[in-house]
């Protein structure tokens, strides 16, 4: 009755690698009271998780050397102590971890709660990608914190990424003109296929500020951010007035994520074009999970939004994943399968 | 019938001096139809000056060489064709500019209007200071984008100036309490007397990021900056979860106008706090000044604010005090009395 998990072995300082975890075998756990067993089907990595394996403080609680990596995931009910749950149920919860069988807690709140996964609206991977977290996240920071205007410029890094394709998206049905940064010419013409009006190959174009202003006469509206450095810089320089700026993540800075990070100051083109950044963190938003994802899987439901899994097989390969997920190799959202 | 003339001699690089105007006489205008004359009788210098003289692009027109120098001020009405304004009348307006006579439209709408002045309230001048932009900026960015709520912790910096004096005393209005940072101790303890509740003198002090920290236990839930630079560092680094920072100015970058502001980015302490930044210029909130002034009036009238003005004597000192303004060395609003 072997339970294989990821454990953390060192913190990384700058980029992770394949030893930053150690694969061990722990005995499977056994279910108490109100809780239940799953056996994981489907691991998400999310760029999150560089923080939780940073040794300095974040946001929230990181994990600690020796500790089972955090992690969302979705898998069978195999042992039930919960009256609202039976065996062959289906649970995706943030509190599954890096192993391939966990015991979850349904009645805890917030990110913790363990949701049942309807197999009728979606295959049930979705539940990590655009019908979960990742959903939620572009859900409310485009149309909280971004707030686009029909006919506004909406500029998004990391464009194909598992966040940045449904931003695009969904600032098209909210009626703007949509702007994608990415690292190649393949994720972009997908990025054209679903809808976005431009691309931007930041690694290709030979100066971004240019680039940014060639692809938005009329400056830009809303910069839905997750990357930082140089192509936040970039595309500050071309903000229209009363911008609304959003930062998700700083993916292009992962590698020196315990260093401060230096480079262009916002003051100066915050003054002249009165706008606002923002930063975001989806936990904050649970109380809009449901509303979020029914509206998501409408959407998907009428074909008015698409996405791209990027799959690894194995349970082994999580590390892996999460590794090439963060290097900007995925092409889509980047799932682990067991 | 000469009419003495600050023009603009040459677009400062780096910090302006004594020989970026020049002083010439004119001949004395005559009003149009519809318009008035004044005799300058106050002068008001302010940090937004020094974007109306830089060659770059900036939020409105700037001064170009040989135009008389932009500003407000206030005057005597010594003809008038306007119906509504009669010799005798004090006008105030933000279209005077460094000129001894000047002849203004008071139908033109929004920052250019002229306003009359009623001496029963407060001394003419104070219509350059917290009765008149000053006080609006003060009032809008602190409420509209600050919005402090009762027990947050108010940061202001140039804390002492023009427009960091009055938003101390509105926080403490608010319910909120106030640290101000400044760069002399008798600044300091003026800001102690009008309710301020700590001070930061950083000038002297070791580290600012600590002497923030100690003055902010639970952090810092508004930041109203005047300064940016180091000192706007030193406070991101002590924001409280979901916190707002207004940028007003940066007049601790006033030498490098024209060159990009290199420091810390904000992006990760956004994320990690969830907290919002926004640019502010107060022309876009000239709508709601009549209501913003009459709400300051109120307050003066009460004693719930007080204000520093520091005088210069002559036209011919308007660019020194200009330059003593950014250079720190005023003791609140600085005025120049024809």
């Amino acid at each position: 009755m072997q339970n294989r998990q990821w454990i953390l072995a060192s913190h990384p300082r700058g980029a992770a690698d394949e030893a930053t975890w150690t694969l061990i075998e722990a005995q499977r756990p056994t279910p108490g009271p109100g809780q239940i067993l799953i056996r994981t089907q489907w691991l998400s990595v999310d760029p999150y998780m560089r923080g939780r394996i940073s040794p300095s403080a974040n946001y929230a609680k990181g994990v600690q050397i020796g500790e089972v990596m955090q992690g969302g995931g979705v898998g069978e009910v195999v042992a039930s102590n919960h009256p609202a749950w039976k065996i062959g149920d289906i649970a995706e919860s943030m509190d599954v971890g890096w192993q391939e069988w966990a015991v979850l807690t349904p009645d805890l709140p917030g990110a913790s709660r363990v949701n049942k996964v309807d197999p009728g609206i979606a295959p049930p991977q979705a539940s990590l990608s655009w019908l979960g977290m990742t959903g939620l996240t572009a859900y409310i920071g485009l149309l909280e914190i971004g707030r686009p205007r029909p006919g506004d410029t909406v500029v998004v890094s990391a464009a194909s990424g598992a966040v940045g394709q449904l931003v695009g998206q969904i600032a098209k049905l909210a009626g703007a003109r949509v702007v994608g940064i990415a690292g190649s010419d393949e994720k972009l013409a997908w990025c054209r296929t679903i809808g976005f009006d431009a691309t931007i190959n930041y690694k290709t174009a030979d100066d971004p500020t240019s680039a940014i202003a060639a692809a938005c006469p009329n400056g830009v509206n809303v910069f839905f951010d997750n990357t930082g450095g140089p192509i936040h810089d970039a595309v500050l320089k071309n903000l229209a007035v009363a911008a609304r700026v959003v930062i998700c993540g700083r993916i292009a800075l992962a590698d020196t994520f315990d260093q401060e990070d230096i480079g262009l100051r916002a003051s100066s083109r915050l003054i002249v074009t009165r706008a606002m950044i923002q930063g975001l963190v989806v936990f904050d938003w649970w109380h809009r999970r449901d509303e979020a994802l029914a509206r998501l899987a409408a959407w998907h439901k009428s074909g008015a939004i698409q996405t791209k899994e990027d799959v690894l097989e194995g349970f082994e390969r999580v590390p892996q994943a999460f590794l090439r997920m963060m290097a900007g190799q995925n092409f889509g959202k980047q799932l682990v399968r067991l």
